[in-house]
């Protein structure tokens, strides 16, 4: 049994208003793949890199005990590429350029051990390479998480839809869900995309915390209030790599464990913003999450009398 | 011993998406003195209104148990009165016009009944008024809870930040707090604040809930998720109200009941936008308002073993 995650694995060029950093390492997988392994040891990646990708960068993955079988690497081609710019209030980004490269005909192919699936996270791609990493699986996983952005929403609305209808979460920001229902008020937009077919919805606030929607219920999971967000790249690909991680290691798919798992998973996005890329959360001890999710319990934590 | 709340009485017209009224009651008095009503039994009010004010509005703040003694009637003048459209969005909204009217010369005198004050909320009013409504008290109340607004900020920034320095607790929204700072981030911003003077700084976010800073402690509150907001006018002011009648309730001060009294106001505020003005929170039943908390505490519950 294994939790696989399929997504694109990038080298970024990022300026906040504290600094700028050129070539690191960035992308959905690279995020996801090191939340997850905090918490279950069965991490098989699915991507594609190029020959310009920093071989010493997959040393730490395995170092996590992350599996990279089913990682491509095409040395005579240019790893994908994203750079932007942040805004000073950090919650807004300009992007720069994007370089598709080894991304533009990947193909997610799973090596034999891989299908052994039963948590499946597609993070950010084309919903068409989505869709067909869920059918070139043998057997259903137990849990399929999708991750997506507006971008697709724009240009590959139909492909979208068809791909959201096969998975049991989908996890988008608020502005995204907004875009995506066509309502503005979010539980409008949480029924309308339930009825899309996901049986769970998270929608995600920054700052402000997420929501997870499903059938009737809905759960409020506050989002550490921070002096100091150093770069927001790769918070969201962080949280779902956690979810997913932290459901992996429970084993039982449903809402009250959800509820944790996005408390975990918020736990390790707040690490991944104090530093660029993936520096923080590439060095974690088991302590500092545990403590770190203990912040959380204490933040929103009150007793009012039944 | 008594809850006294000083602020504006108007009568408003208000356009939302979903419809338009004419000359409702409103103002900041109105909205919490109703909602401390439900905590509290000794609430007191201090306030003017011209001879326009339906009377019939005062029989209804009578059954409330609403004192009445401090409130001016100028007969032979004008109410205050504001005009207001929201945006689609409901999150903002255009000022169409205001007439300060009766409030323009407003003085808060305070009846000789009413100096048993212990628990003082200053709504939103000029901070001249504000400061001297808190020095015309011969004994400091145990508790002061101030509300302002960037209007404030924009005009009287001096006068303002001898106000604040003067109160327990300041209640302001997310942009407000920012303005009064200068700093973007919530906490720093809260840092800088509660280095003006004021002991609790509690944060309003809207549809995203609240937080309430003390010293090194953070507490986030989440906000229900409304499928409707049919009229977002004094949901601020109720909450306001609903905190201090619950503080006044308890009687004790401390951030462990401050979290609670945040959870009581919120849950009345969620009451206040379903219908236009106060419409709402004139009628609610004690089981209502208990099971509107209930449906906070299970909104937020989670449970991580330490």
């Amino acid at each position: 049994m294994s939790l696989v995650i399929i997504g694109s694995i990038a080298l970024d060029d990022i300026e906040t208003p504290f600094g700028k950093v050129e070539k690191i390492v960035g992308g959905a997988t690279p995020f996801a793949s090191l939340a997850a392994s905090y918490f279950y040891e069965k991490v098989k990646v699915i991507g594609i890199i190029g020959g310009d990708f920093p071989k010493s960068e997959l040393e730490i993955w395995k170092e996590h005990k992350i599996d990279l079988e089913g990682l491509q690497i095409a040395e005579d081609r240019k790893n994908f590429y994203w750079s932007g710019k942040y805004h000073n209030d950090m919650n807004n980004r300009d992007t720069l350029e994007t370089g598709l490269n080894v991304l533009e005909d990947f193909d997610p192919i799973y090596p034999d051990s891989y299908q052994d699936c039963e948590y499946l996270l597609l993070a950010n791609l084309s919903p068409v390479t989505q869709l067909l990493a869920i059918n070139r699986l043998k057997n259903r996983p137990k849990l399929i998480v999708m991750d997506t952005m507006n971008f697709w929403m724009d240009i590959a609305m139909d492909d979208l839809l068809a791909t959201i209808k096969m998975v049991d979460v989908l996890t988008i920001n608020d502005a995204e869900a907004r875009q995506l229902s066509g309502e503005y008020s979010l539980v409008k937009a949480a029924n309308r995309i339930l009825a899309m077919g996901p049986k769970y919805l998270i929608i995600k606030k920054g700052e402000h915390g997420a929501l997870l929607f499903h059938q009737d219920q809905i759960f409020s999971a506050p989002a550490l209030p921070l002096a100091e967000v150093f770069d927001p790249t790769g918070a969201g690909d962080t949280f779902a790599g956690g979810f997913i991680g932290y459901m992996a290691h429970v084993g039982t798919v449903n809402f009250n464990n959800m509820k944790n798992a996005i408390i975990y998973g918020s736990a390790l996005a707040s690490f991944c913003v104090e530093k660029f890329g993936t520096e923080k959360i590439k060095n974690l001890s088991e302590s500092e999450v545990a403590a770190r999710v203990q912040e959380f319990v204490k933040l929103s934590d009150f007793k009012i009398e039944n």
